[in-house]
């Protein structure tokens, strides 16, 4: 990615710690760069207790927007000035959109998700979902699937930190939503056998199987998958974990995370742009290596 | 210039109002890259009641330094942990520096005068000034023309707005350099021309001359010119004004403004990355069709 930056040109940023390893910048760059928009991406360092400063000195300086990664993804929410359905049901937002100094949040997450089992050519629109975990990834597929119309989708967690907040947010989307959520404690198997048994999809949102404990498995009853379920990790290192893995062996189609973060990016993009990321360009320049 | 932005590649900027048409950003772009340094330079619109929302921003963002230009030159003065001598005297600063969240101001509008004089061939220190105007150019040029060893300066303003503050920057002069410093009502001729007379060097400090009214010179009686005096003019619009025209005519060495500002943002560059702008390539880039 090259690109020419003169006094007109605009900011869009990450904020969030640590952020410096961060594939945004370059995939934002280059999209801009592509379609010939005058924009540099940037990543800012900021702890959670300095976001409002970082905001308010974003707002001045007139960027066009920014994206939100741990910690401030929650903060940011109340930051914002408005805020869209899935960022107020769910609490966090990781994108937020300047429009001369009003700031909305929304929250891309859940739509990179979606968009990614779209692309693997599975429909889960009026259908099931098994959904694992109850943390910052699970919330947003969790709200994203249900506003989009998935059918009923069974959310299990341990009874974590989490728990609480997740059962506000379940009946937020009952209350709200044609969606029929119900939140289980991971801990009876047979539930989530009969969850599993007519679900669509089910979804790995904890981070159980990833690098460096790729022995661990989020389901480690095997004989809980069936040939007609699509098993979906948001783990993506490695790509294919032993969920995903021993899914396949039961006959399973899969799916991993990785393009979720490229996913939820070009959601981000057109939200600041209006503007479609060339997906395809990003994926092999910036994704091919992962 | 053409650069490859990552989650590491820190920031540098301009504020001000407007900024948008500066050429700091491809200045400072085109050097990084020369250089391999990972900065972007970026140019942000902030009106002067702004200049406090940004700032906090841009230290909570980590960035290396900005540039300031007007409306924002006296607020961010006020706005630095830490101030130059040669800001604290003039009240006014250019640049600042962020270390780790402290800043420190600096003016180097001055520094680059006295680099364009020296590039021009002509030696000032331990020698006498005249200095017309006492607005922000000219205020910067007293204060590091003292600061750097030209013995005498007399300053020259009609009874504006700027005199008052002139006043005290000329009695802070007195007070802390070797240099002696005295401010005139430019409305006596006869002490414009004695002061003229045993100057090396005489400074259009003021916009009279600049394009569109360029039949207009601060110098209307051209007898007060001699062949020993070096007549600069902070003007570059157009690049030979009347004044330095007539000064030619009359035997004079003749210096415009046009690379003080490649100058103060060498000087600026230098303060933030430690390293030296290849003033060369950036005379070529970007100041050739000026």
């Amino acid at each position: 990615m090259s690109k020419h930056i003169t006094g007109h040109t605009g900011l869009l940023c990450l904020l969030g710690s640590p952020v410096a390893h961060s594939v945004s910048p370059e995939m934002h760059n280059e999209a801009c760069d592509q379609l010939g928009l005058d924009y540099s991406y940037l990543a800012f360092d900021v702890p959670e207790d300095k976001m409002p400063q970082a905001v308010e000195g974003l707002r001045t300086m007139g960027a066009r927007g920014w994206n939100i990664t741990m910690p401030g993804k929650n903060i940011m929410c109340r930051l914002a000035d408005k805020v869209s359905p899935a960022s107020e049901i769910s609490g966090a937002c990781n994108t937020i959109v300047n429009d001369n100094g009003v700031l909305t949040a929304y929250t891309t997450d859940g739509v990179g998700f979606m968009r990614a089992v779209a692309e693997n050519g599975v429909d889960i629109i009026g259908k099931k979902m098994t959904l694992l975990g109850a943390g910052g990834a699970a919330t947003a597929i969790l709200v994203q699937a249900a506003l989009d119309g998935v059918a009923e989708i069974n959310v299990f967690n341990v009874r974590d930190n989490f728990f609480g907040r997740a059962e506000e947010i379940v009946a937020k989307l009952n209350e709200r939503t044609s969606c029929k959520v119900t939140l289980h404690d991971f801990s009876d198997p047979e539930v989530l056998r009969a969850s599993i048994a007519d679900s669509a999809i089910l979804v790995n949102g904890t981070s159980v199987g990833m690098a460096p404990k790729t022995e661990n498995t989020i389901i480690t009853d095997t004989t809980m998958f069936h040939k007609d379920l699509f098993v979906f990790d948001v783990i993506y290192n490695p790509q294919e974990t032993r969920l995903l893995r021993e899914a396949k062996e039961a006959g399973c189609k899969t799916g991993n995370g990785m393009y979720m973060l490229l996913y939820q990016g070009a959601a981000s993009f057109k939200l600041w742009t209006g503007e479609d990321m060339p997906v395809e360009i990003i994926k092999e320049k910036y994704f091919s290596g992962k």
